[in-house]
């Protein structure tokens, strides 16, 4: 699966324009994006990094990292997910970094979306749905998640964001109104973000294989 | 003004019962509350703070500070507000304390507001409406708050909120439709909460004075 994660990661590239500032997802298919934007780092302006972890990766490659707040609007985010439909929403956040992916998101103009084939789904919701809560709210969001969507919601207690907030999965979905669910969820108090990108889903999907498929 | 706040403090005592778990605010209204609270703490539980200002006002007096996610949901939560109109909706969030404040607002039965008679207005908005950010999105969420409501958002820039975040202040608005309002601003990525208090409003408002008016 390595393989074709690099091969969607390659074609992403292609997107990347000179004097671009680039947004930088997180997780392992965006590590080859990295990795290859290293080859044409002279080429672009910078990036805007979505976690502590590919910034890391970024600086190791002598690319500089930017504050979101000082570039103002990116023409493009280039980043992975953990489960796609054939109308390119998202689930995000199994590495834990979805706020700031979505922040990132929320602010380019296109967003690519870089995933190896078994990451397409019909319908979303067999990967665990990530949400990101304030620590104190934790029981009472999970509370208000089975009311609301009937699954099981499951603390990930062994993870803190990178903003000092937690993550409850949940399990159990089957998501056919992706768009009102994230919509929902974003009601609850102390829900700092969903990890449904639906009401923003990605602009183009490339699926890694020889040749990448483009949705 | 602060005669009026302490009435209003002392009249909400009288939703307090025994064996109660308090939620409490935070503000100058609230400390009144908290000091007519110490006079019968021996016939309460324990309490639930939403600031660490609260907090250590309430363990100065020897009253028990507990954790949500170990009380589950509360009976009563006791708060001030900055704005109250004529249907108990609310802006709220003058002390940056807005994300725990809606956290235990919506974990608790029946929510107490006390005011004095300068909090009433006929439309929210003549304070500047508080909104929590994710400090990486500052700037972006500045942007969306102009284009969605029209107002002028300024950044609180020396405060950082018990959660870490930063605090934007919209000035100018006339909040025709608070429901509203709050739901779209809910759904910009970076923003953690909104100083809104309409899809869950209080459900009483005592505004201080002799004899206190119950709404």
């Amino acid at each position: 699966m390595s393989e074709m994660k690099r091969l969607a990661a390659e074609k992403a590239l292609e997107y990347v324009e000179d004097g671009m500032i680039v947004g930088v997802g997180t997780g392992s298919t965006v590590a080859y994006f990295i990795d290859g934007l290293a080859r044409i780092k002279d080429r672009i302006k910078g990036t805007v990094s979505s976690s502590d972890q590919s910034t890391e990766r970024l600086r190791a490659h002598g690319i500089e990292v930017m504050d979101l707040n000082a570039t103002g609007p990116l023409s493009l985010y280039v980043d992975g997910a953990d489960e796609c439909d054939g109308n390119r929403r998202l689930i995000k956040g199994g590495g834990a970094a979805l706020t700031r992916e979505k922040i990132i998101a929320e602010a380019s103009k296109t967003f690519v979306c870089i995933v190896d084939p078994s990451k397409q789904v019909g319908i979303l919701g067999r990967f665990p749905l990530p949400v990101e809560v304030i620590p104190m709210a934790r029981s009472l969001v999970a509370r208000e998640i089975v009311r609301i969507t009937g699954g099981q919601p499951v603390w990930r207690d062994d993870v803190v964001t990178d903003n000092g907030n937690w993550i409850l999965d949940v399990h159990g979905l089957a998501i056919t109104d992706p768009v009102g669910m994230e919509r929902d969820l974003n009601q609850i108090p102390g829900v700092v973000s969903v990890g449904l990108f639906a009401r923003r889903p990605a602009d183009v999907v490339i699926v890694g294989g020889e040749p990448p498929v483009v949705l």
